[in-house]
């Protein structure tokens, strides 16, 4: 019960300032420590082999990438070291590589990989290992190149703000050095204490204000990668502006690591609001959240920065995990959002805020709400929209989707799965006798984008029977996307036609054929 | 003097609003139409041949394009009517195609490709042809695919702001559809009136507003586009977030129609600012307007939507042009500054706007200043900005050159080009005698892009070759971009490696082999 008691600690409401993401993804590997982690070779035996193609690990390879790194203690061989990568943080997959390379520089990366594609050795790239999809861990024996060596800022302008560094910096990092100058990282996220701004670009990570600063295929200016066969492709000294040919970077935004391995990121970065306001409103039903949204959008427009809903399950499913009272006391509600402003004055912002709320209250949209009235109240009140994802997980695991849907019928696949569930007799929020807590729902109304948990107290292939192919055709069939943010990784290899018409697949087969004959980069994952 | 009539009759300061961009483009053909357009296959024959490997039109060609089309006013044939589509609209580049065709539907666009790759037929994809570096005319008989007559608004959707339409809905058209419902489309460019949704997205237009809304591999979420086997690709469904597989329709964006015919484009669009305010300063250095444009973002932050910077020298052309005293009228300065803000509230914006420039004025960062006091004021204020391109080409042609550079060096490059040309004996502002007028300098300060107009009599040898290579040189000294949103075209194909360093440009050519095999796409430019 280790996790619990580090929660207590957190108290009541500070939950985000006691424990930073970084410190989340350690406690929870340790609670979790108890049980042995599948391996993913086993777990899928029917639907995955070893491609016989890829040559097996010898001395000497080692002998190779020994004589590249020049310190022993770059690689890694060692079985119990080799599980905190062969593993991911939900601990739900598990690879069996022999060998962990940490190189410090970009050029021995380039080595490394054209050693790997001459002598067909699989290499899975990995940054902060914070993925949801297995997408960073190998399934058999290929050999693991983790970026967290390459942790250096390289630059910063601050007339331009943009900022260049290696891949492995870690996100929360970047962050912080930013806001040294007044500037802040286009992207947030829960995992950016762990995370890497590299492995944000690979898997082109959306994130908590992707409605404010937009994708990363907008604020992504250059990158450095290296290609399978070692080359170093390099445009990070690419301005805002550049139309001077294919936008070659964009191919590796999202590209999981499948055709390269990014070494370095410049990225434009947005002036660091200085007044940040935060409302919670209970909302009674779907059809008032979307239209609590239409509204924010126009009155409060520039400075909207987040709209995030959250279901009144996943609510108290955070109540029990936080062990506090909820901060709207009038009642429990089937709906709650989430509404953050960032400008540049705070009395402006809260004047429009107010002006806001005081109409959807007359309006009749909103039940009940509050606005934090200091930081510390504004960070509670993240923490209750925060907390969901390790709150999900703390019966025993969750099995996460992360998809976009057309706003009119994103909630209906919470319904239609928690209602699947309950048919099957599997779901009990308090009894320890049914595998299934809760199917929760919330997310990123302003994006579209709706993660679905289910909150599980074992995983189990009857659980899941009953989720796929369900969510994902349910999910077809309103031409929505089985994966917004997440990625393909291992989890959605197989079920990317759900998503894309085989004249996309084949498109993007054909991409990485072209990027990887030998398919050296990532296998078994993607497409 | 048609054209100066024309304007006369615009009056004073009323420029934008009596002569809408659609107008000025005719107005400017008209005006050149006493000259004859040379064959751009004659003026640069030293760097250009004819591909022989392309078959040339017969009889039985057009039969099966009457075939397709079903009607004969879909094919243009006619010497006369052929000229529009192959000149450009500077009249600097003529082709020489025999055949213009305007399918009515994606389907016929895809047979037409099918047909022309499999008979080896060269193809140049035409949008508004407003582009500046000849990149939508063609070089010899390339047959021109126009796709104006798809011109229809597909669908709209109010709560999340997607725009779904064809590639040939006008610019202009598709945002006063939206301003309907309380949208804006995320980019504005002069040639709005007469240029095309899908040429901007082949293009990767940059524009005015940049700076707030972001680039199009931002804004664009999915793409119809034909690919030259006559493979039709469509990401139209595409929602906000949708991370599976490569993004492939960044590879559209910016590729001028080497690789595809865009036929549709998703995009996203922001709500429409009910307040906007426009402010117009007078700066004494290049310094001070850097300062001012950061003291702006830090201060106008989410409110800024433009920072435009023009030279004296700009606005002394402007003057002579409109026919109008400068709205500054204490004197006359090296520099101004246009500031435009874009919110949801006027009283707090200007209250802003004041605070900024009381600021300014008081570090002595700015001379002078004035702000636009209602919708016509602003209208005028604009009109100095936007008016340059114009008054840059009245006395008979002017060279181009659009650029991104490092902020602090960006307008030493106007400083070097002018000094090159009056030590070349080449300038007079008013004698008809030198053939340039003058070297000027404006541009969107916040994106580092730098619109360097040479201002000329006549087009001749001798200044070209003055300012190129020169001009390249410069900026790949300073790791600029020649090209920040004009594209290559035909004018900057052979400059593309002052930009892209070999390894870049051997990716770029083996992408377009990859999708083009044939190369019928849009010959002899690009890269």
């Amino acid at each position: 019960m280790f996790f619990k008691e580090t929660l207590a600690f957190a108290g009541k409401y500070s939950h985000k300032a006691a424990l930073p993401a970084s410190r989340i993804a350690l406690a929870l590997r340790f609670y979790s420590a108890a049980k042995t982690v599948p391996l993913t070779a086993e777990t899928y035996s029917d639907k995955v082999q070893r491609n016989p193609n890829f040559k097996t690990l010898e001395d000497g390879d080692l002998t190779f990438f020994r004589s590249v790194l020049k310190d022993d203690n770059y690689l890694i061989t060692n079985e119990a070291d080799l599980d905190f990568f062969n593993e991911d943080w939900m601990r739900k997959y598990k690879g069996q590589s022999k060998l962990v390379l940490k190189p410090k520089t970009t050029e021995q990366v380039s080595q490394i990989l054209k050693y790997c594609n001459e002598k067909r050795l699989a290499v899975v790239p990995q940054g902060g290992n914070t993925g949801l999809v297995g997408g960073s861990n190998p399934i058999f024996d290929e050999i693991i190149l983790s970026v967290s060596n390459l942790n250096k800022i390289r630059s910063f302008d601050s007339v331009s703000g943009i900022l260049k560094c290696d891949a492995g910096v870690i996100l929360e990092n970047a962050d912080n050095f930013l806001a040294e100058s007044g500037y802040i990282f286009p992207l947030d996220l829960g995992a950016k204490g762990s995370c890497h701004v590299g492995g944000v670009c690979a898997t082109n990570a959306g994130g908590l204000r992707l409605l404010r600063y937009g994708s990363l295929h907008g604020s992504v200016l250059g990158l450095e990668a290296i290609l399978p066969d070692g080359t170093i492709y390099n445009s990070m000294d690419a301005l805002r502006k550049d139309n001077t040919g294919y936008d070659l970077k964009q191919m590796f935004i999202g590209s999981e690591g499948t055709i390269g391995i990014i070494t370095g990121v410049s990225i434009l970065c947005p002036s660091r609001p200085t007044a940040t306001n935060v409302a919670f409103l209970a909302v009674s039903s779907y059809e008032a959240v979307q239209k609590v949204f239409v509204g924010a959008r126009r009155e409060l427009s520039e400075i909207l920065s987040a709209f995030e809903f959250m279901d009144g399950k996943s609510q108290l499913l955070t109540a029990r995990y936080l062990k506090a009272d909820h901060p709207i006391e009038s009642g429990h509600y089937p709906f709650y959002v989430l509404i953050e402003t960032s400008g540049s004055n705070r009395d402006h912002d809260m004047e429009k805020l107010e002006t806001f709320l005081g109409n959807a209250m007359e309006e009749e949209l909103v039940d009940d709400g509050i606005i934090a009235q200091d930081e510390t109240q504004l960070r509670n009140l993240w923490s209750w929209r925060e907390s969901i994802p390790e709150a999900s997980a703390l019966a025993g695991g969750v099995y996460k989707y992360d998809v976009s849907i057309p706003l009119k019928d994103l909630y209906g696949l919470v319904e239609d799965a928690s209602q699947k569930l309950a048919e099957a007799n599997l779901v009990d929020f308090d009894s320890e006798d049914k595998p299934v807590v809760e199917a929760i729902g919330y997310g990123h109304i302003g994006d579209g984008n709706l993660h679905l948990n289910v909150c599980v107290r074992e995983y189990n292939k009857q659980i899941e029977n009953i989720l796929e192919p369900f969510v994902y055709e349910w999910i077809q069939a309103k031409k929505g996307s089985i994966s917004a943010e997440h990625g393909l990784g291992f989890q959605k290899k197989n079920y990317i036609g759900y998503s894309k018409n085989d004249l996309e697949i084949q498109l993007i087969k054909d991409l990485k054929s072209h990027y990887d004959p030998n398919g050296i980069m990532n296998p078994y994952k993607y497409v």
